[in-house]
């Protein structure tokens, strides 16, 4: 049985601390939080403190406080075995004088949401190759996908993930403007958002790429323009131009 | 029963040929191609012509031919209710003498990709309102949904569909370059994707936006844009600032 304890209560602390009491192979130990109102709703029970001096020792420590604060929280911790949940953040970062790993699970979290762990992505990162397997287990124990990474790596997925997570929602946002200025009902278009991601488990995006930008059809792209207005207009053409580029670059 | 003819045999025609004839309800009487080796691979028996003269009357004439074709086709026919499946063409760039109609069916079609109609949205718009009751019992009988959508609308639509669809691939695309750049397997990012299209369904695109744009994370904004290259670097700012400036207009 491998022992946790997690420092911090936002998004994805709390969804780690519901997950890990849920789960008979891995044991809880203790939670910190800053604020000790912010862990009132759980209706479980594990032994909270707000002072790090009090924290107990555990297999395994998961940081999962903003990225700014990792580095001096870890700082202040003496734990054999810390590790950060950030995917923007170095190994190194972390500034306990212990051992040290990554565990960040590649899904956007927000306290309201429920979060299903079955499939997300946990990319690992160890300083002493030993901890690995440690840290596989945690995963699997939630049902995620162990993949290695390094912080090199890791911080080039945060960056795709802004591609694939952020700009396609502001996708979604413009077509949803459009969709309001004209009393059409967004979720028409919920299939074919559906279709769009889908599409790409099986195709690569290249293959999948469709539309006037790609075919070079300046007459449709004209006649959108029309359509939007100087904002929308700037991003449009921004983004036909991208898709032609990078149609002429492979 | 209904009698319906379909006009071409691209991507839109073969799915509504091979789902016509597999219900009940629908009696598919012939199909046009120009070229008749395109309807070989069909396994159904149903009557082809290559001649417009030798078009059959039907209850519902279907033009599906490349939007540039679609006046110069329509014009040809006699038949008496022809409609065109365009996203992108006025319902009046039908050049028939005879009733009028749009049958446009909101999903992406390949030839060699299964399309299971069920939920599809079916956008409708007639000349005579009582012809929209034979478009419904088709689009139903497809098990499609059904929307009443003019011209106007319905090319604002065909815009939005551009965001949601062409412009969402090429985010994914830019997130596979990162990821093939630095050896990461781009299935990493699939429970990301499926996630981000899945918010979408319970939450506005506005409420659903994170990120370090929207928080102005200017730190991560420039972490971020050091790994890039060039062009991907100008496609991250461009994105950025609209992120931001839509953040200020709402
Ligand atoms: N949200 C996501 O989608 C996501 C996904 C993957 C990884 N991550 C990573 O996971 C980590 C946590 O993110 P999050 O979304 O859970 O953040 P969050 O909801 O903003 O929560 C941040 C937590 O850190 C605490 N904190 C901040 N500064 C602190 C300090 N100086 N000392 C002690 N505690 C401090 C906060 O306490 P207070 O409540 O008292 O302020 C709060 O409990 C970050 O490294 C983030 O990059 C986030
Ligand atoms: N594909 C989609 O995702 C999609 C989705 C919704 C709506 N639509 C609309 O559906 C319609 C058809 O699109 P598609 O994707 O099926 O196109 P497509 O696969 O390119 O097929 C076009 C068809 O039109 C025929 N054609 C072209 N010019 C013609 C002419 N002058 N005379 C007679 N036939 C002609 C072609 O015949 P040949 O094979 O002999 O060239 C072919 O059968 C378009 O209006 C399109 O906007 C497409």
């Amino acid at each position: 049985m491998i022992s946790v304890v997690v420092v911090g209560s936002g998004n994805v602390a709390t969804h780690l601390i519901q997950a890990f009491s849920q789960v008979d192979t891995i044991c809880l130990k203790q939670v910190y939080t800053r604020n000790l109102d912010d862990l009132e709703t759980f209706k479980i029970t594990i032994p909270v403190t707000n002072s790090l001096d009090l924290l107990e020792e555990a297999d395994v420590t998961i940081i999962a406080v903003s990225d700014d604060a990792i580095s001096e929280v870890s700082s202040q911790i003496q734990n054999s075995f810390v590790v950060h949940t950030s995917g923007n953040t170095g190994m190194q970062q972390l500034r306990n004088s212990t051992r040290k790993g990554v565990f960040y699970p590649l899904q956007s979290f927000s306290k309201e949401k429920p979060v299903d762990f079955h499939h997300i992505p946990f990319c690992l990162e160890v300083e002493n190759s030993k901890d690995m397997a440690m840290l596989e287990i945690l995963a699997n124990a939630l049902g995620g996908s162990i993949y290695h990474i390094s912080s090199d790596q890791r911080k080039n997925i945060h960056v795709a993930a802004v591609f694939a997570n952020n700009f396609t929602n502001h996708m979604y946002q413009m077509a949803k403007d459009i969709c309001d200025t004209h009393q059409i009902p967004f979720d028409i278009l919920q299939p074919l958002i559906e279709e769009t991601a889908d599409k790409v488990k099986r195709l690569s995006p290249k293959d999948a790429q469709t539309g006037p930008a790609i075919r070079k059809d300046e007459k449709t792209i004209k006649n959108h323009l029309n359509l939007l207005d100087s904002s929308q207009k700037e991003l449009y053409k921004h983004l036909t131009e991208s898709i032609q580029k990078h149609g002429k670059k492979l």
